[in-house]
């Protein structure tokens, strides 16, 4: 939210390639991974080494990290002939997430999120995927390894996905940004029970901002997924030509957990507005409250000031003074207003 | 709400099998029943025991009681050849509830929800179905027996329940579950209009944290409630593989409840923000009144007190002290005053 | 509302016939009333009596009132071969409205909610359909006659109803109760226009529960009509098995006015949250108004009333007090104080 | 939303005329236009006399002013054989806006609204047609005579009125109506900006008042407008029965318009929101400086009264009064604290 | 939103051309740009000129700027034969983005809204579109230069912009157009970004009209781009007649984008709410405080000040006063409640 995009381009042609993201220095690397059910391997390429091809019997996997490199970028899009406007959108870090099936290969924006392992700080990365029969390039904003896990498993031979093609290592990246999501609603849930517990039990008035920033950042949240989710949904229909038939369950059950996201989003929305609402009954509880207490102490006191008064006042003939028990009598009286009202407080349940 | 959702399994292969459930210790069981329109037996199987395979000419309804023993889903898995995706999901508790139709039987994961006979606490319980042409299988989350009054139903013969397939029996089970949602609604009914004679007649702050609850109780129902009604409704539209034409008659009753359910569900919510609308112009109300008590007190004593101040006043010079009847004039003139306010104040219809 | 829906069964086998409405005592009885364009016949059966079958060349219409006699409905169920769920449902007085279309008829159930004459108690009953080619049947839930006036129309043999045939008469009865629902929606109308009223000439805090109530009145009502219209939606597209083509037109007639009942409904829904603000907006307007009087007092007299303290102090040394025209001077400086005070007010348009 | 509609009839059989509107004398007269690109005739009728039929060659438009005379709009009926249904609903001035195909004609309903000169006051009419391959009849509810300017037109030949046929002419009447609302709208945004201007330059509580009937005048327009909408598209949908291919742009240039409309009800309805919202944030603005100036008032001079109180005590020993400067050191303590808590005010930006 | 639409013509025949907008004076020009991949010519036609026809193998370009010039526009849309609706709605500056397929080509109208570069002040302008296989004319309500930035695109011929056809050219300035919005969308935010800013660290009350004049011109940018969105998605629709097949990838971009901007639109209306939420909470913090710090002072002193008086009273008989420490007796009884108070506040947290 904070990110300025000053350097969204506007008013030049369509298609030319320049980037739009905040990183300023270029560590951008490119790891290229080939590998079939038997052999695995792995090199990493800088700035301006020379990008080798594909392998008809192997899955190549160009893992892009840092998109800052506009040259590097432009030269993969060559070499794969990937359409412009998809290059373009790979650089621009504000695209919306988006599916796009071009002749040769499946062209797909989504946008990863992820939290630190205590706050809730929460780390925006566009990642752009292109794949084909038998390559995938995966553009990703940041130079931080997004998907080393996903490379682990791949040395190690864990599971099916050396069995399987293209189709199902695309499907395992984007499993693993989509639980990432997963991660972040459940800190969001702590996080709002936390505040709930807070308003119940230990109100304060920054609570307020609490819940303010808490909303803002489900909503940047609910920005990211919502078009997610289209997009896998526009994956799961895909007709075939890239993915196979038996592996579309999968895209399924990544459908059907973007779209448990996306109500657990709603519903978390729903819980934020009830706090809301609940801060501001709490906080009008309060002001209440505060109001009881000077309504009492001046209903009991400024009656009884005026009656002390009275006998402050300096008339020559004023009888009650020369009482013997006139001093006395005065208390009784004032002690006998002072019970009458509490009696009434009382019944009013203001004590 | 409550349950922490900390072993969600993040960054593992999709189709790894992992309990991510609460319960520690294994009661699981597996109680199998055998049954014809004029047979009927039943064993139970513990963690070790070998799983008889179905009949032909009978119907097998494997009840897995508590899924905490992930090795035995594993083998039950294999056996019936289950999908590893949809195994997977069995043993996530936090799943959504979901359709998929696999070749060799039909997969189904719904969320029950059961309350407390007084108060309305709200267990919540995931389970799923896979079933085929002469078998089902039911995973029950809990271990606690769920479907214990349809089996004691099935030993009776009663109903069309013997004389009719899987199918049937699916939604025997199916309808249970719903049934329990009907209570539910009918308790938050009743708690709603007890709120709302607290409210009314009763007013006390701590009110509003009941409204919070309910409101929050409401929406986890909801959120189990409307996907389920997309899978019955999904069932509905079976293609009849499965399920025999003259029973889809009985989902689509179903359907309809949950509909019901669904319109209910929304009623309430309506409710119950109408009830936090109610609260807080109760609130204002309260408040208001406070303010007219000590507006009506200070603006009656605040004058006199000063008037009084004035001839407590200790000036050489000031006659009316010396008059004879001062004293007595100037509380003449402080009734008249306040007499006034008081006129002026019924007016207003403070008073 | 009220009405507490203990007896609604669950965990009883689906085609279990239980009555689950409120009466207690039997006064059911069935009217039979036989008619085509020249003739017209009309007994009433009670409990024990055998119900006559329809006629070829007749309609027959079987108006049961009063449904707490299960024996009675079982046996007309098992007499027109009416489904198990059907006869169920016609039991279940909770039922939503619905329809359902039979091999044999079509069986559909609506909600009748009608007022009193005077203010706005609405009563709501569940009525089921069940025709065929030339019988119908319908079962009121309570024993009022709800249909009479359409009975004496029959026996006049006024407009087209003696010569159509049972799809003209079961529009006729679904017009009738339709045509109610204008009538309460009237009525809500002149309440709210009444409540605006009080709000804006008679403001009283108690109108808050009023809105209130009609909210949770308006929201009954549509809880009722919104399936209705779906059912009547449902029945204006049949295709013509039990409905002649040209009859279509009543039905979608009557479609027409449900929607329109529809969106009187949201748009009094609408007036009525306005209602709600308004009032919220007066009240806090009155809140306002007593605070300005509190204001106005006390900031005019709390200051004079330090200034009369101030020469009530009894310093040896305290010169003004014996100057010769002190106290009036200080008079003088008081009334110029409380000048000042008040033309600020004014400016500030709070006098 | 004044008119009451005490005569809306219930319990009647359909097809029963009754006219149902306000409107007690009966001036109702039909005039008769015929023409063709080179004549033109008109005639009116009143309510005894005949009504001349339709010639092939040219279109004949009969304009009914005036709809309580029940009679003559029967025989108009019988005449030109006008669905019973469609009859009634030309007579039920509470009618929905509706499109309804029938064999011999179109029929269709719509709600006229126009607004005075000066004020927002809105008259609303409904205005039903009937029309065929060559003539039309439109039924306005009152006699004021709406579409005078329409004619003028046709006498004057002037744009391709005179070259087209009846369903050129049925679009240039339903476009004046719709034009009418445009009228209506830039009114109401003319009435909001006013409000907006009092909200914020010249507060005045009675403007909630204002917003409030706003509302409800522009929730009036809308239910009008949303179904006339929907009848204009079923009309751009025609299937070229009576209107012609090449006209069906004009009718969808209509439709287009109503979509403007509709867009701008919704944005003035945000708009009313908002405004509604800025009176209440302006209204508690106020509330809080009403309170400022109470608690500055009285934070100053009640802890200074307290002062001068305790020098007015009459304890025999009470050393500070005989100080020789004793007063005039209360004086500088009491000016002392009142800056401070000047100050203190000062940092807090109530002053 | 200030401009009048008091010119809006109503009453007169569809299709007669007016000009609705606000320019007086004519300055209103055509440029004509000529070109292939090869040349490019570019004439600037006065009122009066002849407007040259668009030849075969080139793409002409009629660039209108500024339409008050009716006389012009009638003329041009003899030339190019446009429908007499299509050039009314180019007149009416009020027109809704529309799309319509002429059978001689595609005539669309957007709104185009830019904003200054220091402020947030929006200036919006009708564009009309009409364009064929090699021409295209461009409407401009303003007569100041939308598209020079894209005829110096033209004339360099960077670009594909002179290898590609009209199609292109239209997507082109079309582009230009929905860039813009982004321009307005960021510097909503930034201006979302300062009030909320202001409103955690610099509150005033005045903020409340700056998030309301936000709100408004929020509204307005979205009734400009909900329907532009349509409108270019019905573009991307295009059967093929005027776009090439291959462009269509472009126009479904042009409509991503303005998903992307409808979603940041609802996004940021979010946030204004979100923010006028935050700004009550805020204000009724405030108020809270402002009471409190009155309900503090009030209850220390007044009880105090009671205390003062009742030795301030004249009674002939008033033991303490002749005791001979009651005067500091009575101060250190007013220091222990005053005491008991602070801590009393303390407890609540009010201190």
């Amino acid at each position: 939210m904070s990110k300025k995009r000053k350097n969204r381009k506007t008013g030049l042609p369509p298609g030319t390639l320049i980037y739009t993201g905040d990183a300023q220095t270029d560590n951008s690397n490119v790891v290229v991974i080939q590998y079939n059910e038997t052999s695995i391997s792995e090199h990493i390429l800088r700035g301006g080494d020379e990008c080798p091809l594909g392998q008809e019997d192997k899955v190549t996997w160009y893992d892009v990290k840092g998109i800052n490199n506009v040259k590097m970028i432009e030269r993969i899009g060559q070499l794969f002939q990937i359409h412009p406007l998809a290059l373009e959108d790979v650089l621009n870090t504000q695209q919306r997430p988006k599916w796009e099936d071009y002749q040769n290969g499946i062209f797909l924006i989504v946008r990863s999120q992820r939290t630190g392992s205590e706050t809730l700080d929460i780390t925006t990365e566009q990642v752009a995927f292109f794949f084909s029969k038998n390559f995938i390039i995966t553009f990703q904003e940041d130079e931080e390894d997004l998907f080393h896990s996903i490379r682990d498993r791949l040395h190690q031979g864990l599971g099916k996905l050396r069995q399987k093609g293209v189709d199902y290592l695309a499907y395992t990246l984007l499993d693993y940004i989509v639980d990432n999501y997963f991660i972040i609603l459940d800190k969001t849930e702590e996080s709002i029970e936390n505040l709930e517990n807070k308003i119940l039990n230990d109100f304060k008035s920054t609570t307020r901002n609490e819940i303010y920033n808490l909303k803002r950042q489900q909503s940047e949240i609910r920005r990211a997924v919502l078009p997610l989710r289209e997009v896998i949904g526009r994956f799961a229909r895909e007709d075939g030509k890239f993915v196979e038939q038996s592996n579309l369950v999968y895209i399924r059950d990544l459908y059907d957990h973007l779209t448990q996201i996306a109500e657990m989003i709603e519903s978390q929305r729903d819980m934020l507005q009830n706090l809301n609402d609940l801060f501001n009954a709490e906080q009008s509880i309060r002001a209440n409250h505060v109001m009881k207490v000077l309504t009492i102490v001046s209903s009991i006191f400024i009656p009884l000031t005026f009656i002390v008064g009275v006998y402050g006042m300096n008339f020559d003939n004023l009888p009650e003074l020369h009482f013997q028990n006139g001093y006395f009598a005065v208390w009784i009286l004032m002690i006998f207003i002072a019970i009458l009202q509490l009696i009434y407080f009382r019944i009013k349940k203001w004590l």
